[in-house]
C-alpha cells in the first residue's frame, strides 16, 4: 500500500469551472499521482456549491491515489476559479474555511495561461462557453474581453449560438435571407415553429447557447452565407484579442478550450501562425501557481 | 352624485404592460369617465402581480368615475397583455376567475393597434423598452420581431442600452476606439472601471439596459461616430420592420412607444414619410376590442 509518510509535500491542482471542478494530486516533481471530478464550482454562481465541488474534487483526486493515511489538511492546494477577479468574490473565497494545509487561489485565467506555458510568461485566448483573453508577462496580468453573456464573450460557443438564434429569429420574420441553420437550430432544439423558440430560449444560460455553437461552423463549412458571416466576426474578434494581447510581448500565445479546433482555421492567417500548443492543462497550472506562491514566501 | 342605475353598459380598457398598468372606464360612446394606474402587469413576470394589478386599475378608474355604484362585475373589460400569445400564458389568463361581467384578452400588440387605428386595419411599430411589429389587416394579425430581450427586440431602449454596454467594454480593451458613451455610461450607472460595470449589469433585465438608450442617441446627435453607427443599425432595423409590414398593404402605419421620438428622424425616409399619428393609446384599442367582440358574439 502506498504511503505519505515519507513526509513528502504534496499538491492539489484545482480547476473550478462552471460545468465541472477538476482535481489532480502531483508530487513536488509535478508526477499526477490522483485526478478527481465533481461538480460545478464557479462561486459566481453559487458561493456553496464552489466550496463543495472543490472539497470533493479533492477528495477523490486523494482516493485516486491510493494513498491512504493522506488527509486534505497535509495537502496544499492551488484553486483556479472564474470571478474571483471580482472583489467581493475573492474576499468570499479568501475567508473559506477550507480543508486544506494551505490554498492559493487564482483567477481560471492565470492558471490557464501557466499550465499553457507550463509556468513560463505567456499569453492565452480561451474559447468555450465564454470567451476571454489573457497575458501573463513580467508578473503583469492583463484580462481583456470576458465580460460574461450576453453582453461580452464575443467569439464565445455561447456567443455563436446566441447571433444562430438572432439570425433565426430575424430570417423567420422574413427581414434576412433563409440560412442552413433555421432547420438545424429546429432540429437542435425539438421545435417547429418561431413560438416555440420564443418560449423555449426565454432566461436560458450561457450553456443552453454554446450548444448551438457546433451548427454554425458546421453551416458555415457547408457554404452557408449567413453563417460565414457570423464566424467571421466572431474569428474576428478573437483575431482582434490575440493582436491586443500580442502588444505585451508574451513569448507563446495558446488557444484553448472547447471551441478552439472549430475556430482555429477562421482565425486571420498570421494569428493563426503565431499560435502556440498549450504545453499543460490548467490544473497543472494550479500546481504551479501554488509552487510559485511557496517560493516566494 | 353620479349613479349607473340608468343601466348603461359601461367598459374598462386595459392596457397591462411590464411597469404598469393603465385602466379607463368609458361609457358606450368611449366617453372616459375614470382613468387608474397601478403596478406592473406582465403575466410573463408573474401570473398574480398581472391579474392583482389588473383589477386594481380598474378599482382606481372606477373609483375614478365617481360612479359609487358601479362595481366591477357590472363592466366588460378589454384587456392587452403582452406574452399572452404564448399558449402557455394565454391558457392561465383564460382561466383566471376575473372579477368582471366579462373579459376579452387580446395581445398587447392589437390592442396598441387598434387604439392607434381607432379600430380601423392598421400597423405599429413599438420601440420602447422592447421593440415589435403588428398588422392587423382584413382579420389578420402579423406580428414580427419582439422575440425578448436579448436574443431579439433590435432597436428597441434595451437593445441600444446593450449595445451602448457591448461597445463601451470592448472600447475599454482597447479593441473599438473610445466613444462619448464611454464616459456617458460610466457616469449614468456611477462607476469608473470596467470591473464595476461588469458587476454591475450582471443578470439585469431589458429596463435597467432601457435607461441607457437616450444617451445612445445623444451621442449620436453630437456626432459620436460609434453611437451614430449603433443608431443607424437599430433604426434601419425597425425601417425593415416597417417594409416589411407595408407588405400587408395596411392602409395606415404608426410609430408608437417612449423611444419614438428619439429614433424616428433616423428612420429612412421614405418610412419617415408614412408614418401616422396615433389616434387613441392602447387602452382605448382594448376598450375597442371588447365593443368589436360582442358585435360578433
Amino acid at each position: 500500500m502506498l504511503s505519505s509518510s515519507d513526509k513528502k509535500t504534496y499538491f492539489l491542482g484545482i480547476d473550478g469551472g462552471g460545468s465541472k471542478c477538476k482535481a489532480i494530486l502531483v508530487d513536488a516533481d509535478k508526477n499526477i499521482l490522483g485526478t478527481g471530478i465533481s461538480g460545478p464550482a464557479n462561486p459566481l454562481h453559487g458561493y456553496e456549491q464552489a466550496v463543495n465541488s472543490i472539497t470533493e474534487s479533492a477528495t477523490l483526486a486523494i482516493k485516486d491515489s491510493g494513498l491512504t493515511d493522506l488527509e486534505l489538511k497535509n495537502v496544499i492546494a492551488g484553486v483556479g476559479l472564474a470571478g474571483i477577479n471580482l472583489p467581493t468574490l475573492f474576499e468570499q473565497m479568501s475567508n473559506w474555511q477550507h480543508p486544506f494545509k494551505e490554498i492559493f487561489l487564482a483567477t481560471d485565467l492565470l492558471i490557464a495561461c501557466l499550465g499553457a506555458h507550463q509556468g513560463q510568461d505567456g499569453a492565452v485566448m480561451i474559447t468555450g462557453t465564454g470567451s476571454c483573453g489573457f497575458s501573463y508577462v513580467n508578473g503583469d496580468a492583463y484580462t481583456l474581453g470576458g465580460h460574461g453573456f450576453p453582453y461580452g464573450d464575443k467569439g464565445s460557443g455561447a456567443w455563436f449560438g446566441f447571433q444562430a438564434v438572432n439570425y433565426v429569429l430575424m430570417s423567420l420574420d422574413g427581414l434576412k435571407q433563409p440560412s442552413m441553420m433555421n432547420d438545424e437550430v429546429f432540429l437542435l432544439l425539438g421545435i417547429k415553429t418561431s413560438l416555440e423558440m420564443v418560449e423555449l430560449i426565454a432566461g436560458k444560460p450561457a450553456a443552453f447557447f454554446a450548444t448551438m455553437a457546433n451548427l454554425v461552423f458546421d453551416a458555415a463549412e457547408a457554404g452557408d452565407d449567413p453563417a460565414i458571416e457570423i464566424v467571421k466576426k466572431g474569428a474576428g474578434y478573437i483575431s482582434g484579442v490575440a493582436r491586443q494581447l500580442a502588444k505585451q510581448q508574451p513569448p507563446r500565445i495558446s488557444l484553448i478550450g472547447g471551441l478552439t479546433p472549430r475556430i482555429s482555421p477562421w482565425l486571420d492567417q498570421d494569428v493563426q501562425d503565431k499560435l502556440a500548443e498549450p504545453l499543460c492543462p490548467p490544473e497543472v497550472g494550479s500546481v504551479i501557481y501554488a509552487q510559485q506562491q511557496l517560493a516566494l514566501l
